[in-house]
């Protein structure tokens, strides 16, 4: 079978080249005599691997060594927990924008924890915005504010990056390096690899080395995020982490985040154009708080809506139903979704817009 | 260049009929039209793949529906933490037998959670033995004990599955599928994969609904098990449970866990035999604790162990150096370690004896 064009939400598509490569080093990763998934993580191979990995975060991110990149797992669902554990401290508040389910998630987790505080949210439109950051109402005790820079089930993102007076903490799952970031307007980001950057089983942390300093103590050893950037504390995902190495590398080939940034706008608005030519396509997302990650539209029925994504199917398109918040249509088209495969879906509109329109 | 024989204690190597058949599949699995990495964890794929794999568990171990079968993240590590924030509730003692550094850290772990108790040590002999579990002293109010199967580090092992009057949760990383487990003395057994069943990256956990009952309310929400037995909550690391499928297909292929017991024995056995048939190897674990999955031992100088290490090296014998606990040798002949590695480090020590005894 052939490989087909992949627009899921995520676990989302990889580099067909990241993917050539991880198969022709399956039985023996360089001179170790062995698979990358076989040696220890003490090896100078994968020190060597991890090291290099980070150096691509420091290269397309322009951050020193003040940063610290941990290689943890459990996802964007873990950070949540995590996050607040370690910085919501007693006093303090936990300031959240909430843009839609993940955010949501975030604050509740984070509830459990300490006292928390809704800075925005866009709830009452469906999460079909991103509040304007001049409206937030940050608390006098904020320890920081939580974002969620892109929305994957709703096709909302950031258009940049805000600056709330107080460091922020982002959840970067679904637009991670995907276009520049202002790191100085964050203390932590966060991000499950498996959209942007890799596969599902690693959860990319950055974190600054002065917000570090703000974690108390006792907390247990690997929820702790100064257990793991003080030293390599325990196994890391070896495979994941090997397979963001190929992904970035892959990036920089492409040039830098600005570079990506164009390109990922380039493929978003051959697909927005599509929809905005006519009544047929409904985006969800209002037009200034559109992602370039994730396009949600709707059809002018359900029935319409099911056979889109069943013809779609038929011509090697694929993983395009919406999510039921939304309904609809969701194309996922993240970094490495080819720009041939949104062609191919842009023009799949057109046709089907003509015979059903 | 060429596979070596690899004695890597963790990541361990993997069968190569396994790794081949990854790499066959690695741009296209089954009929998705995209690797295993990139489809959504809520396919129809992936949803196959995840209950194969549970009924390979099933299979091996003979448990039914009533045990929980969770494909977690973070480790054993993490799960020191996580076993007894679930279970060691307010009024109950956790109960601890340390049998080496991995049991001393899931105690530390408990003990910033709750009240524990150190039921058996093996610490005066530096962990070269595992205490007679009639000798254990298990508190009254004991809500669990906790065991270490297999110590890597040491080289000792559980005999066969004590019965301390109480469930026991058990560190299984090192040993697990090794051999039969008599399921009914366990209310949950964790595993790392990353030595003898899949890669670094996934933690099996196996749960008895009956164990689950006891669970309090109000935990953070991933590290509730609950979360996970009821349902597929967030994005699991599917390749590294696409791996373990593999290697637990790979075991059957074998027979039941009893022909891998006699096998794992057998190699097992040639190692000690070279070990036992002179002074020039001393073995660190008593007789009746050694391990078969980690076989210990030194030489008669710091300087002959380098030269082994090294030596083997050349024979194409890697990753053979002990932890720097006990020093000397380690050799780690886990599951996928095929018997023809064993055979060649058993030849090479009565060689390396020859020449240096």
């Amino acid at each position: 079978m052939d490989r087909v064009f992949n627009f899921s939400a995520g676990p989302g598509t990889l580099p067909a080249a990241v993917l050539e490569e991880a198969r022709e080093e399956m039985l023996v990763y360089k001179d170790a005599g062995a698979s990358v998934m076989e040696i220890s993580h003490r090896s100078p191979q994968y020190t060597e691997l991890a090291e290099t990995t980070r150096q691509h975060f420091r290269d397309l991110l322009g951050i020193g060594h003040d940063w610290k990149i941990l290689f943890l797992q459990g996802g964007a669902s873990l950070q949540f927990h995590q996050t607040a554990l370690n910085f919501l401290t007693a006093g303090a508040v936990g300031n959240y924008v909430v843009t839609g389910a993940w955010a949501e998630k975030a604050l509740a987790e984070a509830a459990l924890i300490g006292e928390i505080h809704t800075s925005a949210s866009s709830a009452d439109g469906n999460h079909n915005h991103i509040p304007d950051p001049d409206s937030w109402d940050v608390s006098d005790k904020a320890a920081y504010v939580h974002i969620t820079s892109n929305n994957t089930i709703f096709g909302t993102q950031f258009a940049g990056d805000p600056d709330p007076g107080v460091p922020m903490i982002c959840d970067a799952s679904s637009d991670f390096l995907s276009r520049p970031i202002d790191m100085d307007k964050y203390g932590l980001i966060y991000a499950g690899a498996q959209k942007n950057i890799g596969p599902a089983g690693v959860t990319v942390v950055l974190v600054k080395d002065s917000f570090l300093d703000r974690i108390p103590q006792g907390l247990p050893t690997l929820m702790d995020y100064r257990t793991h950037a003080s030293k390599l504390f325990h196994t890391p995902p070896v495979f994941a982490v090997y397979m963001v190495e190929k992904v970035l590398r892959w990036i920089k080939q492409g040039g830098d985040l600005s570079a990506m940034k164009q390109r990922n706008d380039e493929k978003a608005a051959l697909l927005y154009e599509r929809i905005d030519i006519g009544d047929f396509y409904r985006g969800h997302a209002l037009t200034g708080s559109r992602s370039n990650m994730n396009v949600t539209f709707n059809l002018p029925t359900e029935q319409l809506e099911g056979q889109f994504v069943a013809e779609a199917k038929s011509h090697g398109l694929v993983a395009l139903k919406g999510h039921r918040s939304v309904g609809g249509i969701r194309a996922s088209i993240y970094n490495a979704c080819p720009r041939k495969g949104v062609e191919a879906l842009a023009s799949f509109m057109s046709d089907f817009e003509k015979q059903n329109g």
